[in-house]
């Protein structure tokens, strides 16, 4: 997959990319970031990329012309028959999700526009954005940290990244519900154990326990995901054990 | 505020950290951020900080003792009388969302634990952790990214952290709702033009104007987030002029 940024702070990405998921698929080769600054497109001997805004307010705004230049300049070395896609980090796009992150990861090419400032000029999130995506329900500095996230989540979807030791299918949100707990050595630390059944061997009762906890998990902490699943007859029976001994 | 992060790559943070609001927070020395690595309260020969499940199952997971001494020796350096919280960075966690980040920015010590591998010994989330917070339903690597996504909100909602042009009370999230378009220069851009109002220099039509671009994005992208709100008579009014321009 081929993955270019626009932003205007791209040495934000050094250290984050330089570590984790992210630098293993770029060293296996399964990914590929390039970087492309909007101040790069920029004519004026200021090299201006905001302005004030129409209408009145405080703030700055992104101007259109540096962004439509620079993705005009980026998708020039994105052959034409590879499946990309123009994403907008922004508040006002759709929440990211882990179902999300699985189509993306479908993409040969995702090119990401970062903002800054107040906010972008209209024309670029309606007419060059073909889809703005939001990381969750809060205001950031920038797209920067958005496009971070999303290309993380998004490099664990990449076949052949993880390896065996990460274990996407156990994570949570990969089959809706949350995780259910985990315990490693010592058994014992200070006043608090390691549950009996993970200790006993018996691998069918530690299945069944695990089942029961994730779906205890999501109850308790999400119980707005399970809205969205479609439970087994076993699960909705647990789910009812659950719920009575909770009351 | 002063924040403590634990976490087993702290190098990922530097370039975020140097740039942005969060570099200016601390430069105004309104933010101050220690890194731990938890692997330095690792005893053993290999400075192991995970370990395989109990249970079986694929994955490591990371022990309790590292964290447990991590975060006993950050707090020793905690006055008392500050407020203080140890978050733990999950997806098992709470939404973050921007009444979380306002609610954050009012202690004087937030201690964050980030976790990498298969997740956490349940009992750090249980007993060591006060809160877990989800940046959203997605899976990352690891806590850091996580991380850096709420110290960057947080440090946003801190006092005299934005300057007047970063203009917090009109972004998105801080009324419920998400923002209006903004346009700046060129008035005409390619074939896309600033819309009239916004150049009429009237600025009670222009303000009316933006509440019902505010209502109508929020209605088309998120239309969840007004059954969250207590809306004016007004904007019911303008709610259901902009549904039935929708139908």
């Amino acid at each position: 997959m081929q993955i270019d940024i626009l932003s205007l702070f791209p040495e934000m990405f050094i250290s984050p990319f330089a570590h984790s998921i992210i630098k293993r698929a770029i060293d296996k080769k399964l990914l590929s970031v390039n970087f492309t600054n909007p101040r790069d497109y920029t004519y004026d001997r200021h090299h201006q990329v905001d302005d004030v805004p129409f209408g009145g307010g405080a703030g700055m705004v992104l101007k259109p012309e540096p962004f439509f230049r620079a993705v005009t300049a980026v998708k020039k070395h994105i052959p034409v028959d590879k499946k990309s896609r123009t994403i907008l980090l922004s508040p006002e796009g759709t929440p990211f999700s882990q179902d999300k992150a699985k189509h993306l990861a479908t993409y040969d090419s995702l090119i990401f526009i970062c903002g800054h400032y107040e906010g972008f000029d209209n024309r670029i999130s309606e007419h060059l954005a073909e889809e703005k995506i939001s990381i969750g329900d809060y205001v950031l500095t920038g797209g920067e940290l958005a496009c971070m996230v999303i290309v993380d989540a998004v490099s664990r979807m990449l076949p052949n990244v993880l390896g065996s030791q990460d274990s996407a299918p156990t994570d949570s949100f990969y089959n809706g519900l949350l995780e259910h707990p985990q315990y490693t050595r010592p058994r014992q630390y200070k006043d608090m154990s390691v549950p009996d059944v993970l200790l006993s061997g018996n691998h069918a009762y530690i299945d069944k326990w695990r089942q029961e906890k994730s779906l205890e998990t999501t109850y308790k902490n999400r119980p707005d995901l399970l809205d969205k699943l479609n439970l087994s007859a076993n699960q909705r029976a647990l789910l009812e054990k659950i719920k009575n001994d909770c009351t």
